[in-house]
């Protein structure tokens, strides 16, 4: 054991009125919500790399936190894992996500950086064994060395593809290799900083083809988790090509993968690219994509992303009731990251950070549950678009309903859309 | 002749050092750009509504503009179409664009709404001829009645959708009789106030059904123009369904209408999508669903649409290079609105604010049309991926690449995109 | 009484567990919270404007609402009294506000319009009487008409200003005649749309003036309440000269007027303007110009005033936080708009969205006083300064100061901030 | 010599139709408008941070520059210094800014950083002699070391005060040396990421007690430069307090300061905030407290500082136009970062982006030297007004003004503002 943590006990559950800082008030795992327990519904990951390989920094300053790990070699990777599945312990986290970048110090060579995956890999497979933890996810960092910074699959030099398709490979062996559940692609780089440098059309064939070969190795090494890419409408890039849902399922349509590829949906990116969380969810899921969320909440007034944690259980129950309205999660799960303010430089600040994410989830969670078994929103819905289950109206053709509409003098009348009263609704739950 | 505009002249090229506010500095009608006319290539449209319905009001005030023909009445819709065709004839505009509001005042019933659209459009085709102004496109409003408050084709009422139809029908039958050489569908409120209240799948599903009975009526009647949807993310309502263009593919994908339907695109919604005008029409030239434009400009730091006529000739270039690059206009062409501001209340005011868009759309024309000619942005562009002309590791597999990757060394070194050298060669140009 | 609200029971307060629609859940009016009641914490006030007065227009679509009073006579506007105080009574709302325009129908001449305003103070003086509903301010509408167009203290027209002040005036005697509290003035045309053809350093000058004059009247007629400025950085203008607070108190102190005016901060106004809600209190509190609120929530991703009632306890609880830190109201209060949405058709929805409102607000303010009560939030603050209480730095020269540093080899290490930690502080309150 | 700009010559003016990437189009320093010098209108300074000291990372990825001068000791810095001035003579630039953190390693203590600053500051002012460049000012960075991740004069530990305050008066002192023109603050830490561990009065104390010490000292050492202020609304911090020109100019009024100190305006923090460019600069004009520029163009649509070099001559225009017609600068000028995007890797890029960026000033400086000269937005602005010149309405007190508008039927009509005039006015010149 590390001492990282030493002063940080162990989160359980206390009930909503415990005034301690180390306690959930919201999140009993063990609570049955419906059929499930919480920790079923939730399936909360933490994710490594503002945990544990941010360093703190931000466009006008350098680090700020000063970890014992941040020595760039395997010894220091040792250390960040074992304080990682520490830190997963005393939240009682279920599940972990990871880039390889965050794991590993990149090596001289692809081969090198790949060995110390590897031996990285066979330290979390002994760790997840000891401890039950779990991989939501891997995924590849694409995006932050500078080879990257004209993009990866989209890349103006076949060269960079290959390193990146190469990346892939290993990381999604990697992945199946611990038994992931999902494999992420977030294209940060993926989308141009000019379009003047650009051409668009053919880095859109580039980012298609590496998906086409992404789920076709997919298939080959029986990896039976869903592949997810994350949207995001700008930054780093000026543009990124996976915007928002929307634009990833065109893309998937284009290239045939709508059926093969889902998305992971983080409120961040959402409200970045103009919509909110719940929109973004719901969507997904009307289009058959839905895959996983990334709960980190950007401030609405920032025009980047800031990763916080959520805070506000309204929001996260209405983005949780569009998933249990659709069933719930399969392979997905609640990542966040919970990216620590740079001024936060204590281990406490990290765990505090979790805690209270989980238990704002939790919360959400709960007050979605209740909703949808309540009926009240799904009952207002129904009788709101009532009027469409007997009608033929959508199927018939322009003249015939020109000439009904012509001839019978129809003057409908609109309805109130009631939205103050069920916006109160929402205030009954959460 | 009305006296509206007895005290603006014609407007005519009298060259970049004119300083008579009555004239045009860059708009030279039969300039030679290539092998087409500046009138042949800038396709310009002047807008009925903004210019002759729009009254001046605001979110915090009324009616400014005193129209002589604001009579609720035929008389005055005549009255408008006199001054409309004078305007066009003042500013030597080859084309207009309406909407069946805009022309026409609503009848108590559908019938007599139809009727009046007739006799306007009977109005309309003889002053064409006597003109020669031609119809770009023709539109339906089906966002200001309050019977469209909740949606025309989207609405949880199907008698509304049949209301919306029938409209349509009315609307394309007008715009076939007057030669319109295009169709628009503008959603202003195929979308939703809340997510609370709606039924996303059910309403996408609507207007695909609705979008799929125009087209099937276009074909019907023979009309050969295209039928362009515009996108715009939000406002009126909280969230529409037309977002963006990218968004538009996929829902075209969808529902299969790829192939019959392109864009309108407007800088206004562009940008308030977080895209670049010349991103928009850049995807969609490479998408394949290229239609027209309102060349509409935002505020960039008003998160509504301000509709004013252009004003910054290096951004009206960007986009005109994007067309130009992609064959330039079919059916499509340049529509303003060129909304006045609510203090601007004479009819001088009015005239000069199309004037000055169509000055600076001939200046963004001309510098574009002069850097595809230099060529020095494809060069630069065919040089950066030069690299993939020869290379086949789009269509690889992945264990290939890597092991190519990983036995090689490789370590692509990152070239230098050179934003910098090519934003002051668009300098040289505007 | 009338019969618009026929189906509108009176809210009562039922606590949190109630079902029903009409009720309050957590605004019980007589619950002591510290030595005064939730009413006299709260003193909230009805919007005469959007409840009465708006027709539900927006900027694509025009009325939607058909209240029997819309009839623009005074038989209309002595309606609309009537039904405006059967709502306050069904809300058990202590206070109201109005402008000039809200609730007389304008005259032919100023003349008249101030008669009818007269003749509606004195309505309004009995109903008070009757039901003990007092008046929070009253204010001129001096930005709706097409007179003050480009302004009103700030128009061009020295005559516009005459007009303006003429308003003020009978506004001030009519809110002095009815015991109103405080005195508001929105400057919504005090800015301009474009600077081409605006002499800013006049125009502030104009209404540098102009508020000098209104104060000298206030002094004059012996009125005792406060005068307030409302903040808002744009919207109908491109720029406000009243843009937020830290701005207009720039202003205060170049007019020699900070002691005699405060301001009226709304959270709407506050996030256009790119700050907090609390924000904007607690600088104003710093100050020493804060004066009363309105509680309108913006859509966070409107770039627009979408004048909704509150719906998040969180920010509610830390705008209350820092109204009880400074002491609470004194002669200001709780206003909100609760604009419907312009589907929200029925009379039930207006009395749902405020009663809504009411109940958030309650919330909000009893967590703000449990969290000063607790002393979690002044606890930390005081640690984190500890320091500066023994310090004497911020009076010593920087050459003394400069002499200890370098010769000290003074190496101050940074604390953690704790933001997380207190942003799960919060959680546990509300 | 080094060589490190080998490739690049250089720039000299070869007019508008050059072809040449190396080459001035516009800047003509010599050149003379009205009665100065291209040159000695512009004053154009060259920032050191961008150019020399950044390496190239965002939020999402490291160093792409690999610079041979950053090896973070001193002869790294003296190379800097070396680089930094060949590129100050390839440009033809005459001042140059720094911070102190720019141009030397930090050192083990405070004393070893101030003797490394003073090492470097002799070798600027050796060069300074030998070339003819100038300082336009010197700063100190107070916001990149993690110890003033909390803020500088505004940080909860005193100790940190102290330690900003000695670094101040180092770089006043360098500053003074070199003959700079002025001295800035930019307080990119004097704000706070959470209002919930801020005591916002005591930091709005502490800042003013700094800058009255800062203005004390200057006296002291007999600086005869400005002591300038660079508002920004956020970024890095969640809020500044420098927010803006209103919010500083109250800040200065609340310490007596607002005939000490001045605003140093950046394009990109203006827009940040809200404001464009020119509104900025023509209100601290009217305030009395202009004193320089940053022409740092922001992405409109990019939420985060991008510091791009300016591309849009018209923007640029207005600005020169709101400064010319205040009198031009005095002890400011035109400083520009012309950070590079972090593809650009090359040497001509800097080059490059530079001479752009001074092309782009001088187009904007003469259309507005050509449009004050011809005076036609003075003309209009001046129609507008001309009834205030005979009015004595502003200091009427508001009883005379109501009688006078009440018995007088006065109907004050509304007059045209012209914006799209005035708009096209300015399309004539740039």
């Amino acid at each position: 054991m590390t001492d990282f943590f030493k002063d940080c006990p162990r989160i359980a559950y206390e009930g909503p009125d415990s005034p301690n800082d180390f306690a959930f008030r919201h999140y009993n795992p063990d609570e049955m919500v419906g059929d499930k327990s919480l920790k079923d519904h939730l399936r909360f990951a933490v994710a490594y790399w503002h945990s544990f390989a941010w360093p703190g920094g931000d466009p006008f300053g350098g680090q700020t936190f000063e970890r014992p790990w941040f020595t760039d070699d395997m010894a220091g990777a040792r250390m960040k894992a074992d304080v990682a599945f520490e830190m997963f312990e005393i939240l009682g986290a279920p599940y972990f996500c990871f880039h390889d970048a965050d794991v590993r110090p990149e090596g001289a060579t692809f081969a090198e950086s790949e060995d110390r995956l590897k031996e990285i890999t066979d330290i979390f497979a002994s760790k997840m064994e000891a401890t039950g933890v779990k991989l939501l996810w891997g995924t590849a960092n694409l995006f932050s060395h500078r080879r990257f910074m004209s993009g990866a699959a989209t890349n103006p030099d076949p060269e960079i593809y290959a390193y990146a398709a190469a990346t892939v490979k290993s990381c999604m062996d990697a992945t199946l290799a611990l038994g992931g559940e999902n494999y992420v692609l977030w294209g940060g780089r993926e989308g141009y900083e000019t379009l003047l440098n650009t051409d668009l059309k053919r880095e859109r064939a580039q980012a298609g083809a590496f998906l086409q070969r992404a789920v076709e190795y997919k298939h080959k090494i029986g990896f039976k988790g869903a592949i997810l890419i994350e949207p995001k409408p700008q930054e780093p890039t000026k543009h990124q090509y996976d915007y928002d849902v929307a634009t990833v399922y065109g893309f998937l349509k284009e290239y045939g993968l709508e059926d093969e590829v889902q998305v992971n949906i983080e409120q961040g990116h959402a409200i970045l690219a103009g919509h909110s969380f719940e929109h973004e969810i719901a969507l997904a899921s009307a289009l058959g994509i839905f895959g996983s969320i990334d709960m980190n909440r950007n401030d609405y007034q920032s025009g980047w992303d800031t990763d916080q944690f959520p805070d506000n259980p309204r929001e996260v129950a209405l983005a949780y009731y569009e998933i249990l309205r659709a069933g719930g999660f399969t392979t997905g799960g609640t990542n966040f990251d919970a990216k620590l303010r740079r001024q936060s430089l204590d281990p406490a600040d990290l765990i505090l950070a979790h805690a209270g994410a989980m238990d704002v989830c939790a919360r959400g969670l709960k007050a979605a549950a209740a909703m949808l078994d309540d009926g009240g929103l799904e009952a207002a819905r129904q009788a709101r678009y009532a009027g469409w289950d007997a009608s033929d109206i959508a199927s018939r053709d322009f003249e015939s309903i020109h000439a009904q509409v012509s001839g019978s003098g129809l003057q409908p009348e609109p309805k109130s859309g009631r939205q103050e009263r069920l916006e109160n609704y929402i205030s009954r739950f959460v």
